[in-house]
């Protein structure tokens, strides 16, 4: 039997990654982030976040979906074929929110390239964690990449675009409440996973 | 007026990018190459040919597409704009031979991620110099790159591919016979230019 392929999605300082990486232990999932988790792409993360590099708009989403590519082919597609779980740091959904609604890429086009990217392999389920872009970059610290870096308005566009993603596609999406502390926001995601995917179902407590 | 974009394509050791650069000189025209041409295309050019590196399918097609949408946005594009002429050794008929015929990739898909890079600036003309695959692997030194290194029949396949795009586009691409010296080659193109161009008649002697 194949693997679950759980994702976790939001914004910056949304405190996806923490949930994304406590789930992945709980379920003995190999856990992976984007853009990296593979050599090439973490050069390829390098480049994508470091301030001093201009990177012009297409580039950058054909970089994201490049990056998505190597780690789908190295890791997520072979780990889920073997039985494993995986749950990833953002995916997909990252492209669509940041390079599309955040950004003003046409959706459907960077969809595209994201879809020859990954071949067929999606996730099962995405969990959006959803906080108000104001508590969020008063989460983030001082020392910002080149994404982390742009205005408070495309943050907001990034926001809107994530929620309206999960809106049109509510079988494969789920909205979490991500306000309120680590434990809270655990505990939210968990009845959600349990609720969601019977795999998860008795290891993670609902 | 905008300025005339033309782009010299071929197999590895096939003469183009002697040729690319001698009519690049003639007629004044920035010259670039590609993958690469910009600080970020280069720093992606030394990933894509690097022996060393594992690249799949996929995240080739995806790299050589974001190269290229770079290369546009920063030098072709305001280049041409400006009104000068832009001489490039390869540009999307590589993508289609190499990553397309050669690797085997849908030639649709890939033909794709390079519109969307592009973003609407394709050359004026495509210049194919065409040689044997034997001819060429004949030229290649010792110190080979990534792709260079590839069998024989990748590059018969990569040769018929473009010789297959030429045919399918007799308005856009003109087939120079790249066997011969350097000087022959290069009377065969400018005969070329001259009868297809306008914008050359006068600087290039036919």
């Amino acid at each position: 039997m194949t693997g679950t392929f759980i994702a976790f999605e939001g914004g910056d300082a949304s405190g996806k990654s923490t949930q994304a990486q406590r789930v992945a232990d709980a379920l003995g999932a190999v856990f992976t982030r984007e853009p990296g988790g593979t050599p090439l792409s973490e050069a390829l993360r390098a480049l994508l976040l470091d301030p001093a590099q201009h990177v012009a708009l297409r580039t950058e989403a054909l970089l994201m979906a490049a990056s998505r590519a190597q780690l789908v082919h190295d890791v997520i597609a072979p780990t889920l074929a073997s039985g494993r779980h995986v749950v990833t740091d953002r995916f997909l959904g990252s492209s669509l929110a940041y390079q599309g609604y955040g950004r003003g890429l046409d959706v459907a086009a960077v969809r595209g390239l994201s879809l020859f990217a990954v071949e067929g392999t999606l996730p099962d389920l995405t969990v959006l964690i959803d906080v108000p872009v104001s508590l969020a970059m008063g989460r983030l610290g001082e020392d910002l990449d080149r994404i982390e870096r742009e205005e408070q308005a495309f943050h907001e566009r990034v926001r809107a675009g994530y929620l309206e993603l999960a809106a049109a596609d509510p079988g494969g999406w789920v909205v979490i409440d991500g306000t309120g502390d680590v434990d809270t926001v655990a505990s939210r995601v968990d009845a959600a996973l349990a609720s969601r995917l019977s795999v998860v179902d008795g290891i993670i407590e609902s």
